[in-house]
């Protein structure tokens, strides 16, 4: 479960009528935040009554991965995760001699534990509601790109100032796609390392098969542990373990980063991801993931340089192709134009709020600008057309040394001060780098931009130099030493002066496009970006005047969110799907698929089995409420105690992306118990399980 | 090496300068007709100088496979092929029990060989130039349309007469893009038997990571046996047995269909293929692979059902991959341009050529006709949104229905009387539909359709009902009844009323689309195929005059033709590739591979590899000019005996597409003692491997 994890072709979520409206939040819906819990609907749905500092407590338990999620588990600052989130991180610590993601790692003593290069994560200390001041800077009559500088140029400020102030990193999080925003101030923790991780064949275990399906049977989690000044960081909250587990019928929470959902979302916006945004994404994952495959095929060492990109991809895509499918499910479309058509006959039919009606046109209006700029913005600005790690390398050198020249408010927000630290960290980590992999990748992808931008496309021609995409290819990651941290160090330190007089490869594409780029996020920034803010400013004061009362909760912005509903099983097909498995039905599971392939099971596995209690809860469903970026998240129950580890949604959940249901839809995750009991029975993991349990 | 096996990423042929123009032939080039063969060149540069009679021989000797090659080896009918050209009639004799594809096959005795449904094979028996009488009956001032239809009415008229004087099927064959039309005479063969297959695993050793490489390892061999009223066909033509096989610097001659070359091709419709042609192509074969191999990777027998489908467009899209980077390289194109302005020039210059002059720019124009249409050409005529074999029939039965009811020259080609019996062959052969499999693959497509021709096209609309792909799929499929043979059967013996009558949900599916999908088709044929038969009357005519006396040969049809070359090495990167591999070669090769993933042996080749000669041949390389087509071809000595077996060209001879060169290109065979070597040590089947070499 990737930031992009909600999934896969569902024929029976896709066949049934979606008879909830969007909102208000009914059942076990909503990503709420944590400065606006939902107070009131737990209260009447469960009876929940807790104070503030439950909330308190939880909300610093947790920690943000790049794009997902984690939990401190012990005061010695153990973190858990799933696999798939540490995997990047196990890869670059792995070789062709010590395949940890392979053979999977254990450190027995905390000297063995292996220091994760690059690796930050973040955990949220406080929130503060900074929506009249990022406003109040834009000039109401102003639009486009003024209005967008000035936003940007308000959020630059009291980011840097907070950090200033308060020494936390601080990042303003834009909510209600623009009608609020609030400042999120985080710990940063820099020094992370890996203290276990199962073989990948049993976290991920079935694969790209049994990716988005239930029942499953993945040990899906990795601990890291976070230090400070060469210690163990002793942290002040962490959760506790709950010895019994999630139990059937519990109320429990996630608590976790979910990255993007599109409830607000209007329908002009759907319908441009219907037909342009998702059908041109699947087109560069399917290419993407067939690169991989291929250079994956060609030997044991390229399939272990290429693993986590195969595995990104392939979870995205299958996400897509779910959201995809959602959209083109007809059931779901209506609900969302039945919902929007009443919101914007409440507002034509009120003098109040007459002035907002134009917003939704506004919006739809934007879409044309979007569809006519998202494949040049999606070559050149994200990089599709140069897919090599050196070029974002490149990339951000280029531009630290232009917009680190300028007054704070003027750069680019992610070259904002707030961002310095951690761009720094990520640039000077050591990285291993498989020249023969990067050449493929690039020499894929200029193909692919001379396709997608034309042959006769005068920046295309400037990039492959009168050459073909292969040769050029080679040429530029053959002649860049990007590939060595000190020269990016040497580089990022010289700053405009060295940049400038640099012979590198990719430096000098990074320049090369480094005009054209800018330029075409400029006019989406400020013909799209800005129009929906400001557009959303105004929606959301018809929401609020429409479903006056009601609590609400902002689509996902991979910021943190609790979600609470129940541990449940469901029905399927006439078929009962209990909440849990058992690693007895793991084995009986993996001899059906004759142990082959991706069912493969790990030889530890094979001869310790009768080391493990057949009838222990392995992985187990609930209906909370989560989306691609809670990977990783604790399920907790009432007590904040962890009962599980989400790491998956069904099939049936993909449609979480646009609309709530809970019929079928579920949650996925590890057990509690699952997780001690191997981590003890196939690992002799015994410290570290102590440590979890808190029995140490 | 499939239709498409021209291929792949290269680096090392794509950056060298093209120094050859395109035509007159040089060097070992050229896919010459049987009616022209090069007497000339051979005598000048090999001394060769056989009687027609030698060409007869070879001639009929040789079979086709749909879309690729054979020949008969023996008296009693053997057929050699690749097992990549058997395998589609080999995995339709498997089931889960009996999984030839992954275990292989022998037939010890011909009472076990088991009859391939629905497989024909063709012996081309004559030649006939018929030029003067399709051009004779399009009025030279009538264009478009009408001009189509009265070329196409000509030819049909050619076919059925011939085929009603000599009960051959008959075809007539553009050639030189129009310049020249050839009547081919065939006898076909319908029963045809499996005699022996290998473990696919060897036959296809290194997978898609080898595919399209050298130095190669692969038995990619299977024999076949013709029978005519239920006993072995008595052929008066085979080819004999090489003892010695292919011997360093030998002169050879590779006797096979080439598919389809662009090597007169104008830069016009190169740029087309390069701009719009291949980059859609591609898109939809990086979907299908990623639909392919997500199914197989759901479980053994998944992966059984989904093998051929795999590998076949795996194959396809290095292919792709491999010609578009030869259009990516300026020197390919820039080569094209020089001998296209020369033959422009000379036209300019001369008073007698100048009413060819407008040749060129009405490709051209047609190209933006091409370019506009064939996106909906590829999903509604090609069938690219309803990828299922159900609709294959459906739409045969469909089209039958109308066809059959029209005059003979007034139907669609693959409709003329000439192919009738081929096509009821083809629907009335038993076939395994996996129901599962047909939902995933349509699904898929009209996912894919929608994504190409839009959520709001009408017709789309239409297709789909008010439902999602996914679920408009599951409806479909298991609505039909097209499964089964009786049932086609029945609706093609009932006509134009049965299949009106029929409730059928694919029958209903191919009805509505079938009129804007004969629109479409109409559109490229009389203003796309038509502009460019009449253009390239004029353009031969101009390259005629031009390069007067030079030997020529037109480019690919899929029909007989005849290259030649010599076996020998090549260089690579300093480093000298031999001209053959070895028994030893491959199981150093296999343990440098750790015998994993696609360099997995079979387990009788691991048991028995002591049985075979390790000094002996497997593979080898030679310059013979070939393409996607000659899958199959036998390598022939000068005596005409079977040297080896034509199964893939290396990365280099991907650009054969457009030029010939032989500075690294190279054909891949299997080395004629190797297949015997494999046939006497690893399967036993000494019978066979008698009859092969004659000494039964």
């Amino acid at each position: 479960m990737h930031p992009y994890f909600r999934a896969a072709l569902c024929l029976a979520a896709c066949g049934a009528l979606w008879l909830t409206t969007p909102a208000p939040a009914a059942a076990d819906e909503g990503m709420w935040l944590f400065n606006h819990p939902p107070l009131k609907l737990l209260k009447e749905k469960y009876g929940f009554d807790k104070p503030p500092t439950w909330y308190e407590h939880v909300q610093k338990s947790c920690v943000r991965f790049p794009g997902r999620s984690g939990s401190f588990i012990s005061a010695d600052g153990l973190v858990m995760t799933n696999h798939h989130v540490g995997l990047g991180a196990i890869k670059k610590l792995s070789s062709e001699k010590n395949d940890y993601v392979k053979n999977g790692f254990y450190a027995k003593t905390r000297a063995e534990e292996l220091k994760a290069e690059g690796l930050e994560l973040l955990c949220l200390q406080d929130i503060v509601d900074v929506t009249k001041e990022v406003q109040d800077a834009v000039d109401p009559k102003k639009s486009g790109d003024e209005a967008f500088q000035a936003r940007r140029a308000a959020i630059a400020k009291i980011e840097k100032e907070s950090q200033a102030k308060t020494g936390l990193y601080s990042s303003v999080t834009t909510l209600y796609q623009g009608a609020r925003y609030h400042l999120y101030r985080y710990k940063r923790y820099t020094d992370v390392r890996l203290v276990f991780a199962p073989e990948q064949q049993i976290a991920f275990y079935g694969g790209d098969a049994d990716n988005f399906a239930y029942p499953r049977y993945d040990l899906d989690c990795t601990f890291f542990r976070v230090y400070e000044k060469g210690k163990p960081a002793k942290v002040e909250h962490h959760l506790k373990w709950s010895k019994a587990g999630a139990k059937d019928n519990e109320l429990v929470f996630v608590a976790g980063h979910p990255g993007r959902t599109d409830r607000l979302t209007t329908v002009a916006e759907l319908e441009y991801l219907r037909d342009i945004g998702y059908p041109f994404l699947l087109q560069r994952f399917y290419r993407l993931e067939v690169l991989y495959s291929v250079y994956s095929g060609m030997g044991e060492e390229q399939e272990r340089q290429a693993k986590d990109l195969l595995f990104g991809v392939a979870n995205s895509r299958k996400a897509i192709e779910g959201e995809l499918a959602g959209l083109l499910d007809p059931g779901v479309m209506a609900a969302k134009k039945a919902y929007e058509e009443k919101i914007r006959k409440a507002v034509a039919d009120s003098p109040d709020l007459k002035d907002l009606a134009g917003a939704w046109d506004a919006i739809a209006k934007s879409q044309k600008v979007r569809a006519a700029n998202i494949k040049r913005h999606a070559m050149l600005e994200q990089g599709a057309g140069f897919n090599t790690t050196l070029f974002t390398y490149a990339r951000a050198l280029v531009r630290a040394a232009d917009e680190f020249a300028k007054p704070n408010e003027k750069r680019l927000s992610e070259f904002g001060e707030a961002n310095k630290k951690r761009l720094e960290q990520q640039l000077f980590a050591e990285q291993p780098i498989y020249e023969e992999l990067e050449i493929a990748k690039l020499a894929n992808s200029l193909t692919f931009l001379v396709e997608v931008l034309g042959a006769k496309d005068k920046l295309v021609q400037q990039v492959l130099a009168g050459k073909s995409p292969a040769v050029r290819a080679a040429q530029l990651v053959k002649g860049s030493s990007l590939a060595k941290a000190e020269e990016r160090k040497r580089l990022y330190e010289g700053g405009k002066d060295a940049v400038a007089k640099s012979d590198d490869t990719l430096i000098q594409l990074a320049q090369l496009v480094d005009q054209e780029s800018r330029a075409v996020r400029k006019t989406l920034e400020s013909q799209v970006t800005e129009v929906k803010e400001q557009a959303f400013s105004k929606i959301a004061k018809a929401k609020f005047a429409v479903e006056a009362g009601a609590e609400t909760y902002p689509d996902a912005t991979f910021t943190l969110r609790l979600s609470f509903g129940t541990v449940k099983g469901y029905e399927e097909g006439g078929k009962k799907i209990p909440f849990e498995t058992t690693f007895g039905g793991l084995f009986k599971y993996a001899k059906e698929k004759k142990f082959k392939g991706v069912f493969e099971l790990p030889k530890r596995w094979l001869e310790r089995s009768a080391r493990l209690d057949p009838t222990a809860p392995f992985n187990f469903v609930c209906t909370t409420d989560i989306i691609g970026g809670n990977s990783g998240s604790p399920v907790i129950n009432a007590d904040g105690e962890v009962v599980g580890l989400i790491f998956d949604g069904n099939i049936q959940s993909l449609v979480w992306a646009f609309l709530f249901t809970d019929e079928q839809a579920r949650s996925v995750a590890v057990h509690s118990r699952g997780i001690v009991e191997a981590l003890r029975g196939i690992y002799a993991a015994d410290a570290l399980a102590d440590e979890i349990v808190g029995s140490k």
